[in-house]
């Protein structure tokens, strides 16, 4: 017998037009369950009693997998981002329905992290027990206790987004993304390769997140706004480099997915190599500009954007000044660790989609063709 | 001094109307030259003689980076499931834009493989030169003799496709993937994980591939008949799974490159984790479906997007005919083992492109905002 964690009425719409906005709004709430019991008092490490792991235990896997599908494989690019930059382990990310047919090269050295809001997703179960079969160590992330995934799996992380109605997934990636981090952040701090000031630092903005993540959610007439101007070009862009990027995907996606429109991100580094050719005078571009390491280069990119007289809206963090020099508008974040705001940047994006999809009539909650859970192949 | 392998007078139209065409019917004698001097006559193993490799080398190697941008890109994901395929050795793939920036973690037993046509792409030869700092060792597959990245790399494997002149690669394409092909038979050879029977059969293929791909070159007049159908369509969608999706990616680049239609391609089985939303009645899907492993997945999936009133043409090897039961055209290609299609599937691609472009009136050899090679970020 599996406890189910929610009922019927913590379902229910609680005034939003739609489960979707239901669910962004919800987001606060969703990432500091998910957060602060895994947050150590003296913010000093992670703590995951879900896991027992030891330096042996980790240094046995020459490598880790992400698998996962859609919105989750989206998490798992971050997720990957966080391990390697953090705990210095080599990550794959394949997506599930792929990776179960290609004959991946898994073994007991191997551990294979899954991630599925519903914990049901068809190929992800199925890439899951493959790779338990050749031997590989696995590890679900889940948002439903007692799910397929979460059962099949040698150990669970749950992400505590209660549950998510709407087929466009918000507050799940939202808690995938700090469910990754708070592990990569817990490997790191078994391998000791991150110091005591960068953990607390780290840690401390951590904690800071859902009330930031309330404050992105405050003044919402800016993107209305936006949604309304440009809600019915037929192709949007998305751009960024490194964690932008990630962020750049899952609001291409949202968009898709509610609305309609023909929303693709790119990396801002590729554009030259084919895809500039699309960019023409009107076209509206999101451009996420919050890396330091690559904020020149995508400040380059942009440019050349707007020398095709693209309209572009720059999202990055409150703090910066300068990108609204080479755009048309700006929509700000709060100012947070660069590792972190990733889960600021998204809220925007998500609400940009909601805002379009409702501008262009559409029914946000069920979108044409899709189910929330993609149980049959 | 580096010697020049081309001239001017070879660098001209020769009849055809664009350098795209032409270097299109160049393939065959483009893959020709690449792949016979690198075949030994009794078709038992692969000559390379840029190579001195041997078993202790590559087993000193835990893991292989392959980087590039754009096009040689979508080569390197077909050489990734070569390597992993035929050689057992993991590979990673990344975009040298997002690569150089992020941190990678490379070391002594790493070998970088960095894929350019011009050996002149700024941020593959960054890519090169990181990564040759971290200690890894390099080895470039590029198309000019004397380029900056076959001069930096340790090793270099010259794709002999001639000077290729159109902005849309295509003749660089195809042999870079059978140079792809070449070393990962190499490396299987060395590792002794293939046996002698299947060696000579997949080298006589191999032997047959010019000639076949001469033969996707004669009847174009269906293709000439679908861009003139399709073409005015601002949004095409390309699927297929496992190294079909890796084509359907060169597919759908071509197409925006040269004919600015909005192509994307997805991965079939991600279809339903959000962009079967974009798929209505009268959008052209491009379907590939070659690989025996994943093909009763993708025809489920093309049954989905013709529930939806999508026009499909789909693209087989010609000894199927059961495709055309759920589709409404078929493009066929000839025959061979289904590592080696990818070099046919992607021919009536790049002239699909092609004649959508005229269609529309493009300029093919110069489309709007793109170079031949990135040299500058």
């Amino acid at each position: 017998v599996f406890e189910v964690n929610w009922n019927a009425e913590a379902a229910e719409k609680g005034g939003y037009e739609h489960f979707m906005l239901k669910e962004i709004y919800e987001q606060p709430k969703a990432v500091r369950d998910t957060v602060m019991p895994r947050i150590a008092k003296d913010n000093l490490s992670v703590v995951l009693d879900e896991l027992k792991w030891n330096k042996e235990y980790l240094d046995s896997f020459h490598k880790i997998f992400i698998v996962a599908c859609g919105t989750a494989y989206h998490a798992g690019l971050v997720g990957k981002y966080y391990i390697e930059k953090l705990a210095r382990i080599p990550v794959e990310l394949d997506i599930a329905s792929e990776f179960r047919y290609r004959d991946p090269i898994v073994d007991e050295h191997t551990l294979v992290i899954v991630i599925s809001q519903s914990g049901e997703t068809i190929d992800t179960l199925a890439a899951l027990k493959e790779t338990k079969r050749l031997g590989a160590k696995t590890l679900a992330i889940t948002n439903v206790v007692g799910s397929s995934i979460a059962r099949d799996a040698d150990e669970v992380i749950y992400t505590w987004a209660g549950p998510e109605i709407a087929v466009a997934s918000t507050k799940a990636y939202t808690t995938q993304l700090v469910t990754m981090f708070l592990l990569a952040m817990y490997m790191a701090g078994i391998k000791k390769c991150i110091s005591a000031d960068r953990t607390e630092q780290l840690l401390k903005q951590l904690r800071e997140l859902p009330a930031q993540i309330d404050r992105t959610l405050e003044d919402t007439e800016p993107i209305k706004t936006f949604a309304k101007q440009y809600g019915f070009n037929e192709d949007v862009f998305f751009i960024g480099r490194s964690l932008d990027y990630n962020v750049a995907l899952e609001g291409a996606l949202k968009l898709k997915e509610i609305s309609y429109i023909h929303a693709e991100a790119y990396a801002a580094g590729e554009l030259k190599h084919g895809t500039l050719a699309l960019i023409i005078k009107g076209v509206p571009v999101i451009a996420l500009a919050t890396q330091k390491s690559v904020y020149e280069k995508t400040i380059s990119n942009i440019k050349e954007i707007k020398a095709r007289d693209a309209v572009v809206i720059g999202i990055t963090s409150e703090n910066n000044n300068d990108l609204i020099k080479c755009v048309d508008h700006v929509i700000k974040v709060p100012a947070t660790d660069e590792l972190l705001i990733p889960l600021l940047t998204v809220v925007p994006l998500q609400l940009l989609a909601y805002y379009a999809a409702i501008t262009r009539g559409c029914d946000v909650d069920k979108p044409r063709n899709l189910a929330k859970s993609v149980t049959v192949e």
